[in-house]
């Protein structure tokens, strides 16, 4: 048996979401389902993430256990081969060691969270971004955003079914740079809870706006409370740019 | 009367292109419906430039003439919100002198090229790019392009439907350049033939397989013949990105 350590892409819109689903089709089905074209293996692909739908990925990691042991490129070029009716790619492909997991051996995982900010709709980005009209204050954003950088109980920013033991993370990083006339969030944890960054993102949204200061931040926070936090930022604008392990 | 100069992002994608034509949706027809919708005129919107089918625009520049003086921000919003269904944004839109044209008033125009050069397909950037698998020779190309610089007669790199009067005209300029797994060919003239740049990538891009040198660029351009030039690269890699004016 050979363990293989995939980086993968994909477009979110189209998909309900990473995992396997009775009510559409999972990336994980489509790779699963090229495995199977390949290989000739119904083999389970395990992601380091769930990622929701409509949220994409630049560099999801995924690993699968193959009977044979394929060259690295070869696994690559032919699951990308039965994947082309598809907007996923498997950019590498590495032979790994048999205590690789692609979930349980990461030890972080980084988002970027695109906002579109100007007046004019989308056009290209339609779907990939998301579009706020009204011009945000993102000094005061970044500024805010220092409150949430630690350890700290998220459930303010929780999704209410989300399934972690433990609402208690640590949040790493949280750069906001205004990039063109986009607003980038890049934001850097061990693990997040099921909507956090996307229910962060809208948090300083508000702030962003001046509907919130920092302090308004603050004392979401403390609430504990997800009713307390700001909306939940759309799919769209949400990408899993990384996915560390402790070798690299 | 008023005239309205606007600057115009759309996808090519799902568009016959710019012009009005009976086999499809044009872009033009998109901006005229909205005009027809807001101010309840059948108007014609005149462009900069007839962008192909499936090609891009991140600065198309257009005028319309308007019976009623309305506010600029009043145009664009209310153009934006009647194609709201559709992937094309005006961007700006400003009062002009009558004496301005969206094409006849243009000195210059300048398209932005986008190969994804890598093994993997492209997956969010599908439509957007022109993915060629195999590495391509970077410095060569740029050093290659610099015998399409300047005047010359372009009728190797001429569409052979092209309706220009003349095969003769004066590249500005081809900078070609690595960005990240994309190499970016951004290309100026006061104007160009039909599927001039899309002629010129092609080939370059054999420039960069190592199948054509600098010399048989050179001898291709020479020729002054379609059949002597490289192939047409698609549409979905290029993009108008600024039309200039005189005073700006």
């Amino acid at each position: 048996m050979a363990r293989f350590r995939m980086t993968l892409e994909y477009d979110g819109r189209g998909f309900v979401g990473w995992q396997r689903q009775d009510n559409g089709l999972g990336v994980q089905e489509v790779v699963e389902n090229a495995v199977h074209a390949f290989a000739g293996e119904d083999a389970v692909v395990q992601a380091a993430g769930r990622t929701d739908a409509g949220v994409h990925a630049l560099g999801q990691v995924a690993h699968v256990d193959l009977i044979k042991d394929w060259p690295e490129d070869t696994v690559r070029d032919a699951l990308n081969f039965h994947m082309k009716e598809y907007a996923v790619s498997v950019l590498t492909a590495k032979a790994v060691d048999e205590d690789f997991h692609a979930r349980f051996s990461a030890v972080s995982r980084r988002y970027l969270y695109r906002i579109l900010n100007r007046r004019p709709p989308p056009t290209l980005d339609g779907g990939m971004v998301w579009w706020v009209p009204a011009a945000l204050d993102v000094p005061a954003m970044a500024e805010a955003a220092r409150v949430l950088i630690g350890h700290h109980d998220f459930t303010s920013f929780r999704a209410t079914h989300c399934q972690a033991k433990s609402p208690v993370k640590t949040l790493d990083s949280l750069d906001i740079t205004q990039v063109g006339q986009e607003i980038h969030f890049d934001v850097g944890a061990r693990s997040f809870l099921h909507h956090q960054v996307r229910n962060m993102v809208g948090s300083l949204r508000w702030v962003g706006e001046g509907r919130w200061t920092a302090k308004d931040l603050q004392a979401a926070l403390d609430a504990r409370d997800r009713a307390a936090g700001g909306p939940t930022a759309p799919p769209d604008g949400l990408y899993l740019t990384h996915v560390g392990y402790p070798e690299a």
